[in-house]
């Protein structure tokens, strides 16, 4: 038997099936039109960020990081809960145009900006966080063809990482970014030429649980911000992305971050900023915390089977819609997420079965010899922790597949 | 300096670049209209087919196994070439009937066939490699409904592996196909029940480059064909797919299978197969072999940078194309793919760079500290081995990023 990751919180049975937004699993199978559907729960996005609101000073700006849910419905149900949007492509500009969100409110982020991303980010009115020297002078030179000036913050590449963070963006050489000591200088060259300067991003990672650690990097990012506006000695920093971190249990033995911890720790350095950061737009980013337990993927199962005396339930979902769940994104060893039985949800767990999607390859899995209530052909299978990640994160191709359909509830 | 894979056989430079079907690198990328861009080369495919004829028993039968490049030019190329098709998705089966594919050339494997899926082949003539008691059930009643009878292979749960594979589909519980002991029983309940009886499938990895262990497996696979055979007790076995295992060299130090030698062995025991697979149907089934050295991913250097001492060379591409190739797909240990720069194929590597795609993400790798001529923002970098699970294999909608571009030559 194999441990499964933690249902999170706010999913409970109705009718003997799990509910979100008030409607049981098969109600909404229904109302999408079938399997497999990423469910995505309105509530609990409110929720989430109202605890991060109560627990944070209230000048702290929170932005939603588009890449771990670009669905539209998505958007513009966070479009009013924020205060900025963080992109990484000019597809993800479209979309957020697309979707009714004003571009000056988006920061657009990413290593490998082409010249026509550029172009439409700085004439749309959105800030770049530029990675190079290199990115900055084309952002320069694009500017004035086009006749607008740049905004443009600094991609920090800091000296130090966020401990326990499932990935590290900081700490050492990396694609993301401009070292810090190379950063006073190119603002420097930024000013000069005229783009309006947006101040610094200080991205360290993601997906850290431990708030102690959350907090001391938080605390470094500031000092470091702090050292940089002395150094660019161009006055206090107009705008300073904090970068996230906030990570979500996925596996057996995961807590959630202790928000109240970061929460306190950071309101104790907001009362003692130094001048260069005392007016400063103080901001986090956070695309994961935000929705990532606010979706849930529904699969049906269509084959019970035996081999060797293991028991398969093999569904029509699969890592064509969730890479991250099968352990095939990122991960060396492969655990399990939250996964349940949605029509017997709450049932005993009577049961120890595997888990399978429907493709043809052995990385196709879902649950490893899980305990759950015994389950049949018909039954549909809930992959909690869906909602970041999922449908574009995954090949949905794969297969002859296609994309998993949506529903926002 | 970590090594890069060896380059497939057959790319040259012309002019100073990579040349596929005679156009360089720059002349495929414009009649593309962009990168990043997946080139596959015609005369490869063709070579790749008549290797494997010259070394197998001409008795042998060669089914390309669509899951490895199902673009529509590629399918069409193929089907000259080869006997059968093997599909895995009902979306598969719409790819080939428009590619112009008869279905009765199909066969449909894969653990999670909906009751639609199993219809619409039933109705094409494909045959059903099934892989569980239900689904045999499931695909009688469907044949019963509609007035077809089903051809039904069985898929067979070897009780042996494929030594050496990258990906083991056999020894031991398994979502695929149906453990080899109850295999009689539901040929013998499929035969009565009026339906056309298709044979075996049985397969037992893939990725192997061990030819001893590849003729070892495939006699193995003969063996328990015929002791099944012997046990259904029908007469001689129709048709038996000896499944895949081939590999291509992706990593330094990997060498090419050795076909001269899986040929010999299998030409001997061709000579002296027993009465019941006498007048067999006797096929393989390759996808990554017959189309993963065919392909070559190309993407374009948007910024050349350096970090800490470390220079990284940042594409347009990424693992949004090249799962695999970032070392996110069921790989544990990340190595590097052969990798090239394109534009100057063939200069002095005077330069070590990390290659990087365009994503906001530390998994989006290319290369890892790889010795390159040194190249500039402009220069085009080829990633080879990417005709089979590239494009659609990896999450083309990550970041926004949308497909790649794809080329036959």
């Amino acid at each position: 038997m194999k441990p499964l990751g933690p249902i999170p919180a706010g999913y409970e049975p109705k009718d003997g099936e799990l509910a979100i937004g008030g409607r049981t699993a098969r109600e909404l199978v229904a109302e999408a039109g079938g399997t497999p559907v990423f469910v995505y729960s309105r509530s609990h996005l409110d929720r989430r960020v109202a605890e991060l609101r109560a627990a944070m000073p209230a000048r702290l700006a929170i932005h939603y990081a588009v890449k771990a849910n670009p669905w539209r419905p998505v958007l513009q149900h966070m479009a009013p809960l924020v205060e900025g949007f963080d992109i990484a492509s000019g597809g993800e500009l479209a979309m957020v145009v697309e979707a009714g969100i004003d571009p000056e409110l988006v920061s657009f982020a990413g290593p490998g900006k082409r010249d026509a991303e550029l172009e439409a980010a700085i004439a749309a009115g959105a800030t770049l966080n530029s990675e190079s020297e290199g990115e900055v002078r084309r952002a320069l030179a694009i500017g004035g063809r086009i006749g607008r000036p740049p905004r443009i913050a600094i991609r920090v590449n800091p000296d130090f990482e966020l401990r326990g963070s499932g990935m590290k963006m900081g700490g050492g050489a990396k694609p993301f970014g401009i070292d810090a000591a190379h950063v006073p200088a190119i603002a420097r060259e930024l000013i000069v030429a005229g783009a309006e300067w947006r101040g610094l991003h200080i991205y360290t990672g993601s997906q850290a649980l431990d708030a102690e650690a959350i907090a001391e990097t938080q605390g470094n990012v500031l000092d470091l911000a702090d050292r940089l506006a002395r150094e660019v000695d161009h006055g206090p920093l107009p705008k300073l992305n904090m970068g996230g971190g906030f990570g979500i249990p996925y596996f057996a033995g995961d807590d959630p971050v202790d928000l109240a911890l970061v929460g306190e720790k950071l309101a104790e350095r907001f009362a003692a900023l130094p001048g260069t950061l005392a007016d400063t737009d103080l901001c986090i980013e956070l695309g994961r915390y935000l929705v990532g337990e606010a979706g849930v993927y529904l699969c049906e199962i269509v084959d019970r089977k035996e081999s060797h005396g293991e028991t398969y339930l093999v569904t029509d979902g699969g890592l064509h819609h969730q890479l991250a769940a099968s352990g095939n994104f990122g991960t060396v060893v492969r655990r399990n997420y939250p996964v349940a039985i949605a029509t017997r949800f709450g049932a005993e767990a009577d049961d120890e079965a595997n888990v399978v999607g429907c493709l043809c390859t052995p990385l196709d899995r879902l649950a490893d010899k899980a305990r759950l209530p015994r389950a049949e052909v018909g039954d549909l299978v809930a992959v909690f922790c869906a909602g970041a990640y999922g449908a574009t994160a995954s090949p949905a191709m794969f297969l002859g597949q296609g994309p998993a359909r949506q529903l926002l509830v």
